[in-house]
C-alpha cells in the first residue's frame, strides 16, 4: 500500500512545474523532503535543484552521491551551473567543468569570478543578436530558424561586426514594422545598458523605474556580454524585501523552516550575543544609581518607560532614513532639512508624550511624596531621550551611508543600546540631582 | 539670470524619462517642489503623477487647480485614471468621467469598483486578442497595423466569438512558427489564469514562481476583461517589502521625506500611544514588587536584561514564522513540527544565554550577599521568558493568520508587551520568593 502510495505520489510530481515541486519540498520535514526528493525524476534534479531556496537546496546535495549531482548539472546553462557552485562540492564542479566546450567553460570562469550582487553575477548568456543591415524579414527568417527563442526575449541586440553594441530591436518594432525596413531603420539605438560590475540592486531599481523587461550587459570594452532579465529582478527586489526583515531580527541567513535545532540556534547567536552584551552595559548605568533606586523604588518602575518610548520613536525616524537612503532621496544637500525636520518631530513627541507620561507617574505615584518630582522627571528624561533617539536614527544610518556601508544592518542595535543606556542615565541622573 | 536657470532647469526636465522626472521631485523640498512642478510641461502631468510615490503626488495635486487636473487626467487610460481617482478631488473625476466614451466609462467603473490589493485594481485594459481560426500570418498583418502594441505584450490572447478566453499565443511562438500555419496550433491552451477579485499578492507569487510576463484576468463567466503585467507586479513586491518594514516600525503610511512636522507626528503618533499603554502596564508590575527592589536594588539594574533578550530571541522567532506564513510554508500539519523546533532553540537559547547571563550577574555582585542568588534567578527567569517568548512568537502571529488577518500587523506589539511584563513579573516574582 505504502509502495502504491509512493508511485501515485510521484506521478503527481512529474506533472508538476519545477517551481511547484520546489515549493512542496521546501514545506516538508527534513526526513519527508527526502523521500519526495527521491521519487523526483532524475533528468529534473538540475531544474529543481535551482528553484528551491539555499537552506533547502543544501539538505538536497547532502542526499545526493557525486553521480547524481553531476548527472543532474551537466545539462545545465552556464550561468546555472555558476549559481549552483557555491552549494556544490568542488570535484563536482570540477568534473562538470571538464565536460563542458571551450565557450562555455569561459562563460562558466566569467559567471563565477562575478560578486553575487553585481549584474554580472545574474545576467544570462542566451539572448539574440543580430546586425543592423539586415531587413527586418531577414530577423524574422532567422528567429524562424531558432525554433525557440530565450525566455524573456522582449528585445534583440543589435551589434557590429566586433560584437559592439550598438542598439536594440524591440520586438514589437520588428512586428509592427514592413518586413522590407532595415533593422538599422527600426532599432533604438539610446538603450539603457548595463555593465557587467554595476550593483545588481541599481540595475533592479533601473528596471522598476522603466519598466524594463530585458536589458542588455556589456563589458568595459563595450562588447555584449550577457543579458538581464525581469525575472532575476523580481528574485532580487523579493530578496532585498527578505534580507532587511531577516537582518533587522538578527537572522543572519533565512532558515529551512525545518532546519536541525543546532543550525537554527547558530544563525541567531551573534544576535544575541550582541544584545547581552548591550544590554548588559545598560544595566551597569543603572547599576551606578542604585542608592537612588533604593531611596524611591518607584524610579525602577518608571525608568523602562523612558528607554522604550524613545526606542520606539527612533525606530520610526531610522525605518524612514535608511529608505529615503535606499531610494537615494537623501543627498548631502537636504540631510540636513530632514535632520531639522526630524528633530522637530521628536522635539513634538517630547512636548506630547513626555507630558502624557509625565502626569500619569505623577497621577500614579499621586499618594507618595516623591510624586510630583517624578512627573517632573518623567517628563524631561522622554523629552531628552527622545531627542537622543532621533539623533542616534539620523546619525548613524547616515554616517554608514558615507561610510559606504548598508545603513540597514547593525543600525537597530546601537539604536537601542543608546536609547536604553541614556534613557536610564537621563532619568536616574535627573532623579540623582532631584531627589538629594 | 534667475530666470534663465529655470529655461535651462525647463529643457532638463523636458528630456527626461516621467519616471525620472518624478525621482527628481520627490527629492524636493515643497516650495523647489512645487516650482519644478510648474515647469513641467502641462502634457507630461499625468503621466508623471502616475509615477511620483503616493505622498508626493498629494502635494502636486493640491498646487494645481481644478482645470489643470481635468486636462491632466482626461487623457489617460481608465485604469490609470481608476490609480489617481482616490487622489483627486470628486469633481474632477466627475468631469473626466462625462468626456470618456462609453467603453471606457465602463472600465472606469469597474477598475473602481476593485479593491486595490486585487487584481482588478491592478490589471490594464489593454490587450490583443486573436481568433483561434486564423493563420500566423493574419495574426502578423493584424499587429503590423496596430502600429505599436501594449507595453508588455509577450503574448496575445486567443478568443472565442463570446470573449470567452481559449488559450494564448506567446510571441516567441507567433514568430518561430511558419506564417501559414493556424493560431489553434501554435497556441497554448494550458495558460495561467487570473481572476478579477484574486488577491494580487497571489498574483505576484504566482509570476515569480513561473517568472511570467503578463496573464490573462477573467471575470467570472470566463470572459476576457484584463491584462496583469510584470511591472505592475515589481511595484506589488515593492510595495510588500516596504510596507512590512513600515508598518514595524509602527508607520502608518509612507511618509513624503520633507511633510510638514504635524503630518509627520499624526503617522506615529497611534503606535507611540500604543506603546506608551504597553509600557505604562510593564511599569506597574514592576510597581508592584517595589518592596522587594528597595531591599535589593541590584534587581533593577538586572531586569531590563531578562526583558530585553527574551524580545529579541522572540522577534527571530515571530519574523521566521510571519515569512513562513507568507510563502504558505507553514500548514496545520507541519506547524506543531515548527512550533516544538522552535521551543527546542529557545531552550537551548535558555540554557546557554541564561547560564551565561547568570554567571556575569553573579560576577558582578560578586562582594554582595545576594551575589549567588542574583546568578540564579538571573538563570531561571531568562530560561522561562525566553520559552515565553517563543510561544506568544509563534502563537500570535498562527492565530492572527487563522482569523484572516495579515500576521505582521501588530504581532510585534504583543510580543514586546509579553516579554516585558512577563520577563519583569517571573524575574522579580522569583526574586521575592529567593530573598524573603
Amino acid at each position: 500500500v505504502e509502495r502504491q502510495g509512493l508511485n501515485e505520489l510521484r506521478a503527481r510530481l512529474d506533472r508538476l512545474h519545477p517551481a511547484d515541486v520546489a515549493y512542496i519540498l521546501e514545506g516538508l520535514p527534513l526526513e519527508d523532503r527526502l523521500v519526495a526528493w527521491d521519487l523526483v525524476k532524475a533528468e529534473r534534479d538540475g531544474e529543481i535543484l535551482l528553484e528551491v531556496s539555499d537552506a533547502v537546496r543544501e539538505t538536497l546535495i547532502d542526499s545526493m552521491d557525486r553521480h547524481e549531482l553531476v548527472d543532474a548539472i551537466e545539462s545545465m546553462e552556464a550561468d546555472e551551473i555558476a549559481d549552483l557552485a557555491p552549494d556544490l562540492p568542488r570535484d563536482v564542479v570540477e568534473e562538470v567543468r571538464r565536460q563542458l566546450n571551450q565557450q562555455e567553460r569561459e562563460q562558466l570562469r566569467a559567471a563565477m569570478s562575478y560578486p553575487e550582487d553585481s549584474v554580472g553575477g545574474r545576467m544570462y548568456f542566451d539572448f539574440v543578436k543580430v546586425r543592423e543591415d539586415v531587413t527586418l524579414e531577414a530577423v524574422l527568417r532567422y528567429l524562424r530558424q531558432l525554433e525557440e527563442l530565450p525566455e524573456h526575449t522582449d528585445q534583440v541586440f543589435v551589434v557590429d561586426s566586433h560584437d559592439q553594441l550598438c542598439g536594440a530591436l524591440p520586438i514589437d518594432r520588428l512586428l509592427v514594422n514592413e518586413p522590407e525596413v532595415m533593422v538599422a531603420d527600426a532599432m533604438l539605438r539610446d538603450v539603457l545598458t548595463l555593465q557587467a560590475m554595476d550593483d545588481v540592486d541599481d540595475a533592479a531599481q533601473a528596471f522598476e523605474r522603466y519598466d524594463l523587461v530585458s536589458a542588455p550587459v556589456i563589458d568595459p570594452h563595450g562588447r555584449l556580454v550577457g543579458r538581464l532579465t525581469v525575472a532575476e529582478v523580481v528574485d532580487v527586489i523579493r530578496e532585498q524585501g527578505d534580507y532587511g526583515r531577516l537582518s533587522q531580527a538578527g537572522l543572519r541567513e533565512e532558515e529551512d523552516i525545518f532546519a536541525s535545532v543546532w543550525d537554527s540556534a547558530k544563525n541567531r547567536w551573534l544576535w544575541l550575543a550582541l544584545n547581552l552584551c548591550t544590554a548588559f552595559f545598560a544595566s551597569r548605568v543603572i547599576g551606578a544609581f542604585e542608592g537612588t533606586i533604593e531611596r524611591v523604588a518607584a524610579l525602577a518602575a518608571l525608568m523602562p518607560i523612558v528607554a522604550g518610548i524613545a526606542g520606539n520613536s527612533g525606530n520610526q525616524t531610522m525605518t524612514l532614513v535608511v529608505r529615503s537612503l535606499a531610494f537615494g532621496q537623501v543627498t548631502m544637500a537636504n540631510a540636513w532639512r530632514l535632520m531639522l525636520k526630524e528633530f522637530a518631530v521628536a522635539g513634538l513627541n517630547g512636548v506630547v508624550w513626555g507630558g502624557v507620561a509625565g502626569l500619569v507617574a505623577w497621577a500614579l505615584y499621586r499618594d507618595t511624596v516623591e510624586g510630583p518630582l517624578l512627573g517632573l522627571t518623567m517628563s524631561l528624561a522622554m523629552m531628552l531621550n527622545l531627542l537622543l533617539g532621533a539623533l542616534i536614527a539620523m546619525a548613524v544610518p547616515l554616517g554608514l551611508h558615507r561610510m559606504g556601508r548598508d545603513p540597514a544592518i547593525g543600525s537597530s542595535v546601537l539604536l537601542t543600546f543608546s536609547t536604553d543606556s541614556m534613557g536610564f542615565f537621563i532619568f536616574l541622573g535627573l532623579a540623582t540631582l532631584f531627589f538629594t
